[in-house]
């Protein structure tokens, strides 16, 4: 294990959070919020201070291989949150460091749960802060590092770590120098958030269309209302349910529609599967929850906004679904696991993992009555190969594995069953809000503390799909 | 597909439970319960008549693949569920038929969930015939059919009907001719249930002996009493502890002990595991049910009593674990579908696929590490083989869309969440008491027609171990 190396990425991103703290700390100047002010430098003095120094370390050796990029990742994330906590802390706007780093866990890793039962009194900067953390944490923050670092296109640094923090199913296959693809999918993913922000500032004040944007591109969630979504117009909630299915996509499918490659663009099983499962799950509830809201049209407003945001991954609520029928409440649940589409700024298992899974579950059927016949699995029109199916079947086994662990553990905590495993859910998942104690009307400030760590290492699994943080307690990852 | 060859093959099954009805015919006449007399007549009448007819077809070709496997062994176990709930129709036992069926699927799979919200008040006949369902159907019906029956031992037949029924992971290496390991097998069994009976006999009443040896040797968990199993002694209780668990052990164990093959009969993962898990929950949850019992023997008693009945997948209860502390209800929870060993009378995941999912899932997380290099999976020493890999693989894949698709459906009822998703636990791996409106005080009145339906055709996938009744509904099955 090249631990110098780890440490002088890890300096790279300690610096690069100080910088993004500062439009933060400019908020909070201008709104005269010393408090923040003095959390924010803070936050910021330690985290350039340990860059500078982790930076310094020389490295001996400049092997980095698959493992190193996942412990760098799982790191970084780990210590992203840690820092990222801070200002909340020494701002006095949380007082419990658990909470600090629950928040900001739930916030880059585009979870959205909270433990606040109320923001609105928060400081500016802190909440500009929060809302932010989803819109970094969306899209990554390696991959951001890698398009600015100074590392080498070439080198092993940037294939490892790429692969570890957005694995996805065909990495690097888009464009064939990385950097450049990194950039692209950034600059998409910057326009896609600046067009939300306009099409809401129409409609809503600044700070709330700007703040909104920052945790719909994330599919984050955090939201600076008490109130959540429900705070706003139609129209600004319409917006919103079109922008969370927007960044729900493969952001592939508009660099090839920029590359005016519609072909390959929509010959995509996952976006076809995705937008199905979506207006199937939309158009059951708004039928199951029609008596809630008195007409069909009202109903599937909120059946619209609510499974986006559920499959999303947002978390975005404009009304109490933890108050719908069980029916309702079960395919939210349902589509939790299911999740956006791998290459987005999504969470969840994603639809092309279940669509593989499903492939190969037939297979196993097929297999079951002609045991002598071979069958290739396609995707895409295109052959996948064996290596690609025993992974994503590993993930999954891994998957039951360590969710199956989190529920247990969370059952310490004597919550009822639907709490616990919607919240497991909703924190592995990426989702925020649950059912019961931690629904969408209420917070996790219920949970234990030993539960909040529970659950901030459970949303950080899910992000980063499972195998960065893994790799932090595998003994055969750290031996020579 | 060769209907007429899985015709006569119903026919025998269905010649084979006419006779089985005798003895309860036998109880009804000698107690003089009429309406069950004139119930078991006219269900014996028609199962008779029905098989003669159906053995008469003539068969034009013999082939008899895989395929034909699973459909005679899905249909067989309708079909017999269909017969067996006469008696309770007729005798006007359960006035409704869809009770009826539910009832007969639930003992004939072994799953011990019941509609009767009292039983002592029915025949003695309808008692001893409900008991007995549960003893078929915990080895297997076809097996029993296949070690009496004209078919040839080396006929495609035997090999796929028994691979069929009773797949586990190596069927047919024991001993190489079929015929003769399917009795070895069921005299094996039909010793510990007398073993069993004798043992209880001592203590309580001769037919609550010989009825709960018949749900314990079968793993089904019926009982004769309104109370279930808490109107017995400790000692009672302990038996049933012993021999809850000596049936969840694979049969080949005690076959090789009785080889006096000591060395392959305890060099078995599963075993270890199977006790290792056993021991950890049932400690685990008696210090979580301390404070409900006031002692921790007491607590002891009731933990390892309750854990051997779910892990068994048994579904016997002594008391009311529903108000038992979440951790101890998520843990009961979790043993629901790891299940007990293959080769066993019980039912779920088995603890041997349990074994291999941990095998895979860390395979995979190595091979993140290592790309390139390969790693055979090993269990109990030796190498397994990659389409036995595949297979777990793809068996938990299905396993896992038939579940969460039967979760969705059950939501339908409007029961609650836990109540839902854990009666869909407890009829898919074959348990019977669940949590919430179906815990182990309370039983599936509560649950709607269709409802009953759905959760009957959930028993019989678990038992039978999904591809048998899944292949009823594969298109490709039924091709030429």
């Amino acid at each position: 294990m090249n631990v110098a190396m780890i440490c002088r990425i890890l300096g790279v991103v300690l610096e690069v959070e100080a910088a993004f703290m500062t439009p933060a700390l400019g908020i909070s100047l201008v709104k005269g919020e010393w408090a923040a002010v003095a959390g924010f430098a803070a936050a910021m003095t330690a985290a350039l201070l340990c860059g500078v120094i982790l930076r310094r370390i020389p490295a001996k050796r400049t092997e980095y291989f698959a493992r190193e990029g996942f412990v760098t990742v799982g790191l970084a994330w780990i210590v992203l949150s840690a820092v990222g906590a801070l200002p909340f802390f020494l701002s006095g706007s949380v007082p419990n460091y658990i909470d600090c780093f629950f928040e900001t866990v739930s916030g880059f890793t585009t979870t959205g749960a909270s433990v606040l039962t109320a923001v609105e009194h928060l400081p500016r900067g802190i909440l500009y802060w929060r809302s932010f953390t989803n819109w970094l944490g969306g899209m990554g923050v390696l991959v951001f590092v890698l398009a600015i670092s100074p590392f080498s296109d070439q080198s092993g640094e940037s294939l490892h770590l790429l692969r570890a923090e957005s694995p996805g199913v065909n990495v690097g296959k888009l464009v064939p120098r990385m950097r450049r693809s990194t950039s692209i999918l950034y600059a998409i993913y910057l326009v896609l958030t600046l067009l939300e922000f306009v099409l809401l500032a129409i409609d809503i004040p600044v700070f709330d269309a700007l703040t909104a944007s920052f945790a719909t591109a994330g599919t984050g969630g955090f939201s600076i209302r008490n109130a959540g979504m429900a705070v706003y117009s139609d129209y600004a909630q319409n917006i919103m349910t079109v922008f969370m299915l927007l960044f729900s996509v493969n952001f592939t499918v508009y660099y090839l529609i920029l590359a005016r490659d519609f072909r390959r663009a929509f010959r995509n099983e996952e976006l076809w599967w995705f937008l199905g499962i979506y207006a199937a799950a939309a158009l059951i509830i708004a039928g199951n929850i029609t008596s809630v809201f008195g007409s069909f049209r009202e109903a599937l407003h909120h059946s619209t906004f609510t499974v986006a945001s559920i499959i999303s991954t947002t978390g975005f609520a404009i009304s109490d679904f933890d108050a719908w029928p069980w029916l309702s409440k079960t395919i939210l649940v349902t589509l939790m696991f299911i999740g956006a589409c791998a290459g987005s700024t999504g969470g969840g298992i994603k639809v092309v993992r279940l669509i593989l899974m499903g492939k190969i579950a037939r297979r196993g059927v097929y297999r079951a009555i002609h045991p002598q016949q071979m069958k290739v699995i396609h995707l895409d029109g295109e052959a996948v190969d064996e290596s690609t199916v025993d992974s994503v079947g590993a993930f999954i086994l891994v998957y039951v594995f360590l969710f199956t662990g989190s529920v247990l553990l969370m059952a310490l905590d004597e919550l009822d069953f639907t709490t616990t495993f919607s919240s497991v859910a909703a924190c592995f998942n990426n989702i925020g809000p649950a059912l019961g104690r931690t629904g969408p009307t209420l917070n996790y400030s219920c949970v234990s503390a030993g539960g909040k760590l529970l659950l901030s290492f459970d949303m950080l699994f899910g992000r980063l799909e499972l195998y960065p943080m893994l790799m932090l307690f595998v003994p055969a990852a750290w031996k020579k």
